[in-house]
């Protein structure tokens, strides 16, 4: 068991990932290998104190070598669920699952709006993870929607299984090609069906019968990851220690609500990683008080 | 009449006023030139992000460089008063009279202890400020209390006026002196008075009698400071957009909590900006409804 799985390579998961490093804490730390898109995509960036007028670029190649220098390993597994058990949490990354006494959520803004019925239908024919469900469609006709280029490999790995695959790319200048894989302009705006997902509807009125839809996005709703996560307007409710309402869970940066900003999601890492050394610190005397006479 | 005055000028102060500056506000930035002295001393600092292994000289240096790059300039000028008006914030440094509509304390944590009777005698025997009450003590016999080598020269201008002066530096290896100052090594403990501070108290028993007590900090306690702010165990209290319990007063750094880390004082003087600049936004909304029909 880890003391912490941390959700999120962005700034706000960086610098929670240093601070448990520097203590000792064991963790995972799931994400893309190369930190946040958002970062890099900055032009320039003018109040990241210390570093004065940065490109995205050049800070994420700083927080990657700062990474590097402390021996900090990311693991670019996919987190598609998240469960609490009485005294831990249960992570799922790429189908394989994790246990940790603690969880951060450093997961970002999801900039995409969830499409109308998706929860519903979420692993009833609506999946998030290509790696864990993809056997499931050999030979179907699935639908794809994903929102980041540097998932294309996903979308790759699934067109080598499905029969065909209808590819909503939702992002620009898609050059992504298979012969099994028609490429759509058109926008999903509703998932339908009776018990499983059936159909997928399109903003051009058109409507998309598939045996499967995959969602794949660079994040994924924090209260859908965790069922019982306490949000309010998208983002995730915590207090000034980067609390969430449930125990031994945390959470930092944009997740957290605005401003979204590099510089509060560092400084919120920190405050997360400390309370975390905390909470581990203050569970492990109770432990010793109740084993000790 | 300014936008914001900043007190403090450490990471979170200099983290605000970047942001403040890029959004076009006007303001004010009071504290030590060469920014924090508790920067400064800090040996290595591993869990900045970006910027690794890093000397506390080398992250104040980062930090005036890139606040010179801006064009931010710092007035030196020491703080000892700040009154809440109805509308603005009246902010006493050396003597002079500043107004803001805002004011966001960037003070640090006191690390010294307040003396028995200090806030007692404040402004009767007691002073903060040598600039502001010096010329009062002209040829009388007065106590200094420093905390701060670079705040000698405020003693030295102290010793140009008075007849005698007791100094009590509360650092170590202190260097000043002159014909008529006596540097005691004893720790000061108590002021006692009938309507006036009379005397001070030290550690060893002693008794010193004064006509006049100067206590040169580099951080003056906030809820001194500024009497209506709510503070608890010595932080000031704010909610997670860094607002005070008084409207248009912010707080940001380590003054507002634990854990004392520069990334988090960072963190929160951007947070602390973002709120200021949408507070000021919010009033003159709200002045132009009223001017307009």
């Amino acid at each position: 068991m880890y003391d912490t799985i941390i959700v999120g390579t962005g700034p706000a998961g960086f610098s929670a990932a240093m601070n448990l490093k520097i203590h000792n804490k064991s963790f995972l730390w799931f994400g893309n290998k190369d930190m946040s898109s958002k970062v890099s995509k900055a032009e320039k960036i003018r109040n990241y104190p210390g570093l004065p007028e940065i490109t995205g670029q050049e800070l994420q190649a700083h927080f990657l070598q700062h990474a590097e220098n402390m021996d900090i390993d990311i693991s670019d597994k996919m987190v598609t669920m998240i469960m609490k058990n009485a005294d831990s949490y249960m992570v799922l990354a790429d189908n394989e699952l994790y246990e940790a006494q603690t969880v951060l959520f450093a997961t970002g803004v999801m900039t995409a709006k969830t499409l109308d019925g998706e929860e519903e239908f979420l692993g009833r024919g609506i999946s998030y993870c290509a790696t864990c469900d993809g056997t499931l469609y050999k030979g179907k006709k699935i639908a794809v929607i994903c929102n980041d280029e540097r998932f294309e490999h996903e979308v790759e790995y699934l067109s080598e299984l499905a029969e065909h695959i209808t590819y909503f790319p939702q992002y620009r200048d898609c050059r992504f090609s298979a012969a099994n894989v028609s490429v759509s302009g058109d926008r999903p705006v509703r998932v339908e069906g009776e018990n499983r997902a059936e159909r997928l509807v399109l903003q051009s009125g058109e409507v998309l019968p598939a045996d499967g839809i995959f969602i794949i996005r660079n994040a994924i709703a924090p209260d859908t990851l965790l069922k019982e996560l306490e949000t309010k307007d998208g983002h995730i409710v915590v207090n000034r220690d980067m609390e969430t309402n449930l125990e031994g869970c945390f959470a930092a940066g944009d997740c957290t609500g605005r401003p979204y900003q590099y510089t509060k999601a560092v400084g919120e890492g920190n405050v997360a990683a400390h309370s975390i050394i905390k909470y581990l610190a203050a569970k492990n005397d109770r432990k010793e008080n109740k084993s000790g006479k």
